[in-house]
């Protein structure tokens, strides 16, 4: 579960420097996004005298700085990207440093943890600041296998690759369940969830064994809920975490699935050689995966459609209506209706 | 890769006590079938005075004992069993204790990591004993997906389960070729098979999101031989495991495979809720998974019949030959030459 967070309230400055423009920003994307109010600054020296709205494309008027200096309210920094193995670029190293010594709280979600770093560690000793590691995790249990609670219905987003959005999917879905009265729950499986949700556990981090142990346990935990919204991870297409995407799947046993999808992608991202299944391929292999545990369907479909116009998008989203049988809708511009609609139909009159 | 064996030439007693009956001492049964002069004794009250051979099934006249002074000629104790989850039995604590006293390195494959008890490092210092985890790694890179050498054929042993096999297949395969005069090299992904290897990696215990590169890397290591046999890990069905599975398939990426499965097991092995699907059906599971990176395709079934007959094993390799189209054998009972043949064919002229 999640370790505890220093400051209270949070004041962040994110640090996105040399990367807000580029598809590894995304914590610092969804944490703008999600959780404006907690946001001083983002710190990122090209960018600087920008606003937050004009750089990530979210935040409005959160002004960007160059300099830790420029954001004096701040009282955490908080490492704002997530990129492929989680390592942290050099350059940063003295930025972390220099918070450190104005007794700012570190958060990171990297894979290199804080408090495997030396330098950091002893200057944080030094100083009496704290350092969170939000993917760390002592897990060391594996799947019991035993059924959920049955009155819970336990709904999870999938893809068909990597840094689709399927946690913002996952938010949208949970909190467009709400508002239509329905006790529902999203449920964080990754750093910037976490962040979001308050609790939660990186699964991609969780020694492989434990895995699926991890996830069952997340759901176990909200099972009081009639609706728990799991956010998926990588994807069963994907060459690097496959894996972490089948012992989620298989620790959650889903009711019900909602596919993400970025529009216009045609390969794994960052790995052009492999290209990219059919969505309908998609659709039946994970309901084929599944189901070897427990028979769950894809009940709609989330297109990401940010790189294009609105209606490009509302085509796109006709189409794959029509292609699929399935109702799909961008979340961001559209919002979930649709999707709120195909899990209240599921769930019948219960929820 | 393999943390280093502090004890040449190794003198090993196998830690079973209690267990030796049982599917969970898979370890001590085949370190005692492949490295039989590397064992002084093996140590479990309960069957003191019979033989390994009476006991394990394997090992002839190497005795059991009572006690560690039973077998003064051991430098080494080796924990002798790889239970669900990894953890040790509490009432071995002070027998480990009381190895470390006697300065013998103390081996062990348990998730449970020795270096992580403090009593354990804390007599180890004192006396000055090595402690050695195989299952510990620092395993912090993703697959990068770049082709192997073509000219390398990689085979990698499959399962409907758990402690069915696969770790003997890959290693009967690959001694079986090596017979023939073809240049295969058995490459470990367990505890166990890399005491018998001398090197490998246990993947289950690597982070899940570099399980995938783990494998790869294992396979580079490897690619200059003309045939690697990757040991498989849990099955793609096991509610478990079924992601360490993936990553490793997927990290691997198998030109062929080898089903293996234990003649009379209808459901998941301590999981029974669980029943295994129909041979076909796992065989055409994992040829679409695999599909996904690389094609590659089942060319044998290695049949476990240890609880059967020989007419009764007979029996079932013909009706698997029949049903599946694909040679069978029970490597322990037949050897594996049918599967050495499937495996040359593929090959064609190159081996």
């Amino acid at each position: 579960m999640m370790p505890t967070l220093a400051n209270t309230p949070r004041r962040m400055v994110i640090l996105t420097d040399g990367y807000s423009d580029s598809n590894v920003a995304k914590t610092a994307i969804c944490v703008v996004r999600y959780k404006p109010e907690e946001v001083v600054a983002i710190l990122d020296a090209r960018a600087a005298g920008k606003t937050a709205g004009e750089v990530l494309g979210v935040g409005g008027a959160i002004p960007v700085v160059a300099r830790l200096a420029d954001a004096r309210r701040a009282n955490t920094l908080l490492i704002g990207i997530a990129p492929s193995g989680g390592k942290m670029p050099p350059h940063w190293r003295p930025i972390v440093i220099e918070a450190i010594r104005r007794r700012m709280t570190v958060v990171s979600g990297l894979h290199d943890l804080l408090k495997h770093n030396a330098e950091f560690v002893a200057a944080a000793e030094e100083h009496g600041a704290a350092l969170v590691d939000l993917r760390d995790n002592d897990e060391s249990d594996v799947a019991s296998g035993e059924p959920f609670r049955r009155e819970c219905l336990r709904i999870h987003t999938i893809a068909n690759d990597c840094s689709v959005g399927k946690m913002v999917a996952a938010v949208e879905l949970a909190e467009g369940l709400r508002r239509a009265g329905v006790d529902a729950q999203f449920v964080a499986t990754g750093q910037t969830g976490m962040l979001i949700a308050g609790s939660g556990c990186a699964v991609d981090r969780v020694i492989s064994d434990f895995v699926a142990g991890a996830a069952e346990k997340l759901v176990r935990a909200n099972e009081h809920h009639h609706v728990v919204v799991v956010e998926g991870q990588g994807s069963l297409f994907h060459p690097r975490y496959s894996g972490v995407t089948l012992s989620l799947l298989h620790g959650v046993q889903p009711d019900g699935m909602v596919l993400v999808y970025e529009m216009g992608r045609t390969a794994v991202h960052g790995m052009e050689q492999f290209p990219l299944p059919p969505l309908r391929r998609v659709v039946e292999y994970y309901e084929e995966t599944a189901a070897i545990l427990h028979p769950g369907r894809v009940v709609g479909v989330s297109v990401n459609g940010r790189r294009f116009t609105d209606a490009e998008v509302a085509a796109e989203c006709a189409r794959v209506e029509d292609e699929l049988g399935l109702p799909a809708c961008d979340v961001i511009r559209h919002g979930p209706a649709k999707l709120v609609e195909a899990v209240r139909a599921m769930a019948g009159g219960s929820t």
